[in-house]
């Protein structure tokens, strides 16, 4: 048996957990252990890990941590978690343009061996701000500090056509601007007020957290259910229900439609039941269809490349796909039912009106899926609510309700109207 | 009118252009333009754009290359995409274990300058290796060369407890390494061969790109098709049926299954009609609860959260999710059944049993589109197979044909077997 309290880790082990894990350990420890734990982590970790405690418990942490970093602290926790402000790290190496280089390497050595240069963004681009009101005025890396001249002055090798971004800017937008601006190879991008005043730095690698993050989120709003916080294996039972059957409810509300359209239609349906045979095979046929349109005008407006304008051009393209995918599946079924007929004799009763009944619908509702699962994200958008909330399994419940309506009129049409059979 | 040719680029333009379409803009380029347009672009950059070229084409391409440059890109065309080799930049800043911090920045300076530093990788890391056979002994950062005391050794100064991966390394591994160690905030990761000699180097912004891009085809895959290679609005419209018709006609084929189920129980059906118009609804709820597991278990294997030997507790995870679903929807089930029984007089005809069989099969299903939607993805990892093919209209698709088969055999045994109503 040994003393050691099994809670005691080094401090790099707890700088490697998940936030959510921190956030647990920080609430067992000691005092002493809080204080050393929460010392190691750069601000905007330290603020990461706060945002998982309740504000009063909040303010206990906060006393642990010395007042400068206090202060900057609070700042940054007066802020959202998903704007740049939340996001970035107030603090970065910084130099004023008129130093030579061999006094900018002199002012950044000093910087980075301060007491506090742990909590410095670890990047390595120094920024040239001026000195009365840290207006940004350019950017130099260290690779170049270190390739200049001595003598040379900072304004004089400075990049000064900046990428920047605002401090409200939305951290999906910040993931964009990264990607747009990926041959340039940023390894950060400054955060700037209205004014030009340098607020701070957002890193590349807390942007490949967000990425990692945003698709997640989609993917499980994708697949029909509100997006997790905590990963699967740690998300609580109860939670997790909570968070699945809001949606599926919902889900099951709308399909419940399906009932009563086919109460509409129970007669048709008692006098020709071999249309309930292929029923499912119809309704399934709409959906997977509108779930592979939906998804792709979700993903390509999540990544830009689909803008709310381009509504127009994306039908068009959904509808002659969706053509030519119905034309495809049509002909498959037109397959299974001759060869079911000639091979076991089924589908006896009114054999061709009911083989042109249901290969049309399956045209005309792989068609329609196409369109309403492309359009569906664009309406959302419009609504200004997330795309990603028309899912897959919510096109799929809206498909099968129209694609009924479609399936029971194109069958009384061709069966009662053009065969003149009698209902 | 201006007399300006409108393909012309400059260097900048070009190089911020995606891949396909600097691909595209090389195909009806000058020679001049190829060989300006190939020179600015990095090394690891070339090798994109080289890929999209038949080897006939890259042999003419490479020939507008310098000849060191030439070498290198060859070396890596050779390599997939999608492992470290042909993701890294085997050009890296380097410095000797012996060498002073004075002497390290001025060899740092030299090769900062020299002709072919642009093709560089654009870190901020030095690597010392070595001498004689370039064994990777530790990584020194531009912040800490410009910090340190002059005369201090590199081999003092150097990290050496160093993250690595091998040249065969998956990127979406070397993506998940970053991850784990990202309170390292790593900017690169060197790639080294068995005996730990210096390959090259994979950098954070490269990995920005493989974790968007494996996102988008993991959420394309589980909108059930293919990933598509280009961006939506430019894949051709011929590409895009073939990408989606091949799974769609599949999932068409295995949703026929339907039709032979319920053909095998036409005189249930016919007997009792209303069980066809619940059939949609539970069939779409055991779909739904599927497509929320299965997309849960996908997303947290591709983030490294849920490992093959989980099964099991994920499995006990969703039997008791599944039940208390199962019983939320069969309660939903019971309200609406009741409400139009008494409202419009639906369902008379053996009111009770018909009640208890639809809501025992709403309850059942959900919680079998449960087991069997986390359970999929398992499978298709034991078998090597990519889990995020188990897609939601897989999943919709094979619960569809189970769920009948509960459906059916359930309703028959409450109205034939317990309430005693004659076939």
């Amino acid at each position: 048996m040994t003393d050691t309290n099994q809670l005691t880790l080094t401090t790099d082990q707890f700088e490697s957990l998940p936030v959510h894990e921190q956030a647990q350990m920080l609430r067992t420890a000691s005092t002493e252990n809080k204080r050393l734990w929460l010392r190691v982590l750069a601000l905007d970790d330290v603020v990461d890990v706060l945002q998982q405690f309740k504000p009063a418990e909040q303010e206990e942490l906060l006393k642990l941590l010395d007042a400068r970093v206090h202060a900057d602290v609070k700042a940054l926790l007066a802020w959202a978690e998903d704007v740049a402000t939340g996001l970035m790290n107030p603090r970065y190496l910084s130099a004023r343009p008129d130093m030579t280089i061999q006094e900018t390497l002199l002012y950044v050595r000093e910087q980075a061996t301060s007491r506090t240069s742990a909590k410095t963004s670890a990047t390595s681009y120094i920024y040239v701000v001026r000195h009365d009101d840290q207006k940004l005025l350019g950017i130099v890396t260290s690779k170049q500090l270190i390739a200049a001249s001595g003598t040379a002055l900072v304004q004089d090798i400075m990049f000064t056509d900046l990428v920047t971004v605002r401090p409200d800017c939305d951290q999906e937008e910040i993931a964009r601007i990264f990607h747009e601006h990926k041959h340039l190879k940023l390894k950060a991008i400054p955060v700037v007020d209205a004014d030009g005043r340098m607020k701070g730095v957002v890193s590349l690698d807390d942007i490949v957290e967000v990425v990692r993050k945003e698709a997640t989120e989609d993917i499980q709003k994708m697949g029909g259910m509100e997006a997790l916080d905590l990963p699967y294996m740690t998300t609580g039972i109860m939670k997790m229900v909570r968070k699945r059957a809001i949606f599926l409810v919902t889900l099951f509300l709308g399909e419940m439609l399906t009932a009563t359209v086919m109460t509409v239609y129970q007669d048709t349906l008692s006098k020709f039941i071999a249309l309930a045979v292929f029923m499912p095979l119809i309704m399934s046929a709409g959906g997977n269809a509108g779930s592979q349109s939906t998804t792709l005008v979700i993903r390509g407006m999540a990544l830009g490349e689909i803008r709310l304008s381009y509504w127009w051009k994306v039908m068009r393209r959904e509808v002659v796909i969706g053509t030519i995918l119905g034309i495809i599946l049509g002909a498959v079924a037109l397959l299974r039912i001759l060869a079911f007929h000639d091979l076991f004799g089924q589908y006896d009763d009114h054999f061709a009106p009911l083989t042109v009944a249901v290969i049309l619908s399956v045209a005309l509702v792989v068609l329609w899926g196409n369109i309403a699962g492309s359009l569906l994200p664009f309406g959302l958008k419009l609504l200004r609510l997330d795309p990603a909330v028309s899912s897959n399994p919510a096109v799929s419940v809206f498909v099968d309700v129209t694609g009924l309506l479609i399936y029971f009129n194109v069958s009384r049409l061709i069966l009662v109207g053009v065969a003149g059979v009698a209902l």
